[in-house]
């Protein structure tokens, strides 16, 4: 399964999915670096734009993505990624879903989920991880 | 409600999603001018980065995505879009989602959904609108 890397500039969108429920939590992006060592160690790895360097989800927090499954569309350009997630929520900000926002017909965002853990609790200083 | 398009040089990854299954669908990109137009007609526009120009999902096969909500995560540099899918499926390879195949542990891609439509009836010569 050769994945297309070179569309994104090496990096490819994966989205994360929860198997139970069908939840999207989060998208991060993965080179062919991070697949390879989501797959080797059976949770997600990302590579982080901002960092320039791989990262685990929860290495940090403990808020792991364990994969169940990963899926590719028909481009072979972007991967779903369907998982059991560890602990209370994946966002940094203390929610389930980093999707907690909808953007309302006149542009404002609204938040349309209950926060499900106190995010200065789990990540002190540093975020996100 | 500002959406981060600079991250992705212009560009933000769009997560199309069943509303009412929670199956993902397919995987676009939207410039900020997609965003606005999916958001005025209320039915999803992309902006294809191969072609280089704004495009209507649905616009020759009719398989249109209906929005239901539009989603934006922490960071607002991804969407997520709750639709309702027109038609048997929106992969121009014939299936409901684009993410028809897993990746198995030694690395091929299978095949784990049913085809739900014949894309050469539907496209004919042009294909994936």
């Amino acid at each position: 399964m050769n994945v297309d890397f070179q569309k994104g500039g090496g990096l490819v969108p994966a989205i994360v999915q929860d198997d139970r429920t069908g939840d999207v939590l989060m998208l991060g992006f993965m080179n062919e670096a991070a697949l390879q060592e989501t797959q080797r160690c059976g949770e997600v790895v990302f590579f982080s734009r901002s960092r320039n360097k791989l990262w685990k989800k929860g290495e940090t927090s403990g808020h792991v993505l364990r994969v169940r499954e990963i899926r590719v569309d028909c481009d072979a350009d972007a991967l779903l990624v369907r998982v059991e997630a560890v602990g209370p929520g994946v966002c940094h900000e203390g929610f389930r879903s980093c999707f907690f926002r909808a953007i309302e017909p006149g542009g404002e965002a609204r938040i349309v989920e209950g926060r499900t853990f106190a995010p200065e609790q789990v990540y002190g200083q540093e975020k996100r991880q």
